[in-house]
């Protein structure tokens, strides 16, 4: 990025969003996202592939910041302690709600955003279930722990999001694991 | 289906599977599997929208077959188990573990059907979780049985079409809901 276009990036993000959650996705340019955050066409196809990825240029850093926190993690840690542990590390890069509760409902409305989504969180998984098996978890617990991890993630977003929700994110998650482990403890 | 083409559909999906495991996915055409099958192309596609969908003819029949399970379970049947029962008998429809292994072999080597695989999972989920609400379970539980569900389901199928496995699937989903259940009382 230039120093003559400070945060370029982050203006596009904001504006793809409003743009996004004014007209819809499917109706809304790069061109007029460009225009709005008061950059050039070209500006915007340096930062983004196309106007789905303004969606998920987060992706990317929040899978690199889970991962390494599971590594950072300790030796002994149990394995669904260190997922939980690095998710709330990722939870915590996430946007602001207002921004986060814009995405969700931009996504929830487009078949193909969703999809998206889901290859996000089966990427995000994987990434976590190779950094368990790097500290020597089975290959089976690792994916177990991973997926239900995405799984407790997934779930402690909705409740974050959600409009009588009360607590941030990372608490968000730790009940939504609670849950899950009165739900199986019951079984 | 004609009278004249006895099982066409299931002959179909016989010599896709040869052909995806002989030649991969893509090489593959419509024309080619018709022919193995000794059928024309367009009774292929009286069967299937297209090479992709072959790989995905039994989705229906299993959400079905799940949701219709979870519905005729007991009133007082815990969310979980009431899930895991229907998983089960799910299960009992799949083809054989050869024909599983194979055609999870297929999806592996090419990512447009692991999408296609995800958003099969995905909407497994959904219909689990709605039919779950339809029974008065509050949303949030519904959607973290559902989900926890579709994990076990994954990882049992991932045990049961291991080379040293030994037990049927719906042992592997009991086993895998077992590794669940240690892992996060654990934590």
């Amino acid at each position: 990025m230039g120093r003559w276009e400070p945060d370029a990036r982050g203006r596009l993000r904001l504006s793809a969003m409003e743009l996004y959650a004014e007209h819809g996705f499917e109706q809304t340019t790069a061109a007029e996202i460009a225009e709005r955050a008061g950059v050039t066409e070209r500006t915007f196809f340096r930062h983004f592939a196309d106007k789905r990825e303004v969606l998920f240029a987060g992706s990317g850093d929040l899978q690199d910041a889970v991962v390494g926190a599971i590594d950072a993690e300790p030796d002994d840690a149990k394995p669904i302690d260190a997922v939980l542990a690095a998710l709330e590390i990722g939870a915590s890069l996430l946007p602001s709600r207002e921004y986060s509760r814009q995405r969700a409902a931009v996504v929830a409305a487009n078949s193909s955003l969703q999809e998206r989504e889901l290859l996000k969180f089966s990427t995000l998984a994987d990434a976590v279930a190779e950094a368990l098996r790097r500290r020597g978890v089975p290959t089976l617990t690792a994916n177990l722990a991973a997926e239900t991890g995405v799984t407790v993630f997934k779930i402690g977003f909705a409740t974050w999001i959600a409009d009588d929700s009360t607590g941030d994110f990372a608490q968000c998650i730790r009940e939504a694991f609670g849950r899950l482990r009165a739900l199986t403890a019951g079984a």
